[in-house]
């Protein structure tokens, strides 16, 4: 089996081997630059665990790969533009750098490119394949929407925001996984399993991710600390302590909205996190979704010390402090 | 074999039965909203011509209509942003109505409802039909792209102008039509004859698009008329005219591209117009893709009887005046 840093580099080398055509090059350069930003490539690694874990050569998931890789930076080229972030993994984003409309058009070609990859898969389950990518990649946008749609709503709740990030996050790690198994062709149980396994995987993605953004360690956390909380995010801290706090303390929570004092805000917030114990139900409902995982992976019939592998790498991303 | 008539109303009907999901309805509702904002369904009427041309069901090309159509109708969202467009057949676009992140959103939704649409070809030709999906959709991004590039340069030349719409409209009519000839599995041969009878004859009726622009009947136009001339749109007349004239009347013409009253203006650029005779070369340019067009029509190895009913539209559509 391959450890996820021989994946990683296999990953790498496809993804530098990859060109695209060199006109118009305002259409293709924003693709070229998304794609080498780096990030943890952490969907295309896991589906090439998934074609491992059922015993089937790597390289045979490697368009599969490439094709998740490519339709994820695509959301982010796109998710950026409606976020109206500046930068992406510190460097301008392509709005920022090539202006809205090339932006919006880069992506439109980047999902092309992203489905071109996913034809190349083996024609015995091009069909399955393509099944499940497009189910991915609705998810994902409805996921988006439903997050956008959040901002401007005060009445959120927690299993609301449990079916966003389902959406938005973890339905690709659950589709990137079950690609894995597709284009292993091991049976259809345990495709589903594997995806039952990434996408609860990565709801306890996002919600350490939540955890992190207020508790994390500022300086391996890369970004603002509790930057969510300066922004008002419904992340599920926020909307756990709305659910559990008095009138009074929920009063005092709107308050701190509009508080200007980054410093102070954060503060009194955390003070009513801590004083509601939010961080550990937090990590109860992270541990939920991760036993969920872990249950669904234990059903996969194949023999356990091929699990192990998977097992660890959830574990040390679970662990992260960052 | 089916009248155009007759394939309009099928594939109306396909559009109405089509349902997208409930939720969230601001991500489907546009879906809905634009592709029930009509229009004249050229590329899958054609489309399914091409079928019916290889005596092959209509019905089995249902699938790839509604892929094209719905793929068709993804880039117009877009490129209502792009242009900063207020009204698409005469209706607010959908940026308008539910703003620009959810035009963004819905359009890509809308492209993973065409390649669903697409999936469900008969699963023989699947892959064949998905390649020329791909390639006709990567084509229709770099044509916007060179389209919106054009906007700023002033060293625009007519083959790359036959270029820039023989990407930007002619392969979405050439793609169509082939995919027509992949899911009735005629021969590669054919395929490739009936893609280049489209793609010519979507060059030629956009330079027909030009012409009518300047010189169509106002009232049957629908558009104002000579938007081009006032918009300084760098048409095959504008370019030709530019190609054509002395020093002196290109400096009269740069110096129209500013002026503010519009009626001198177009009064103006087409007395330059028709001292260069424009109008005729356009023509000559337009007939010149119509013969190439029928040409490669002529070259399909089936009996000419059958081809009488395309040849029929096509010169109905070349001879309209609006």
């Amino acid at each position: 089996m391959h450890s996820p840093t021989e994946l990683l580099i296999h990953i790498e080398q496809a993804i530098k081997a990859k060109t695209y055509p060199g006109h118009p090059a305002s259409l293709y350069d924003p693709i070229s630059y998304i794609m080498s930003l780096g990030g943890k490539r952490i969907r295309p690694t896991m589906l090439l665990m998934a074609v491992d874990l059922f015993d089937c050569d790597i390289q045979k998931g490697m368009d599969a790969a490439l094709a998740i890789e490519t339709f994820h930076n695509f959301t982010l080229i796109h998710d950026d533009i409606m976020d109206n972030a500046p930068l992406r993994r510190g460097k301008p984003t392509v709005h920022e750098k090539w202006g809205v409309n090339t932006a919006i058009l880069s992506g439109d070609v980047m999902m092309v490119e992203a489905n071109k990859h996913l034809t190349e898969v083996n024609i015995k389950v091009l069909k399955p394949a393509l099944d499940t990518f497009n189910q991915t990649a609705q998810g994902v946008c409805e996921g988006q929407q439903l997050d956008m749609e959040f901002e401007s709503r005060n009445d959120v709740n927690i299993s609301e925001y449990i079916n966003m990030i389902r959406l938005k996050t973890a339905v690709l790690l659950g589709g990137a996984m079950k690609l894995g198994a597709i284009v292993a062709e091991t049976s259809t149980q345990n495709a589903n399993l594997i995806y039952e396994f990434g996408e609860n995987l990565g709801i306890a993605f996002q919600l350490q991710d939540d955890i992190l953004d207020v508790y994390g360690d500022p300086e391996k956390f890369g970004k603002q600390i509790a930057g969510d909380i300066i922004a008002n995010k419904k992340t599920f801290l926020l909307l756990k302590l709305q659910e559990l706090c008095t009138d009074l303390d929920l009063q005092q929570l709107v308050k701190q909205f509009s508080n200007p004092v980054a410093e102070n805000k954060i503060r009194n917030v955390m003070d009513l996190y801590n004083r509601y114990h939010i961080r550990e139900l937090a990590r109860e409902e992270t541990k939920t979704y991760l036993n969920r995982a872990f249950e669904a992976l234990d059903k996969i019939d194949i023999p356990e010390s091929r699990k192990a592998q998977i097992i660890a790498l959830s574990n040390e991303l679970m662990s992260r402090e960052h």
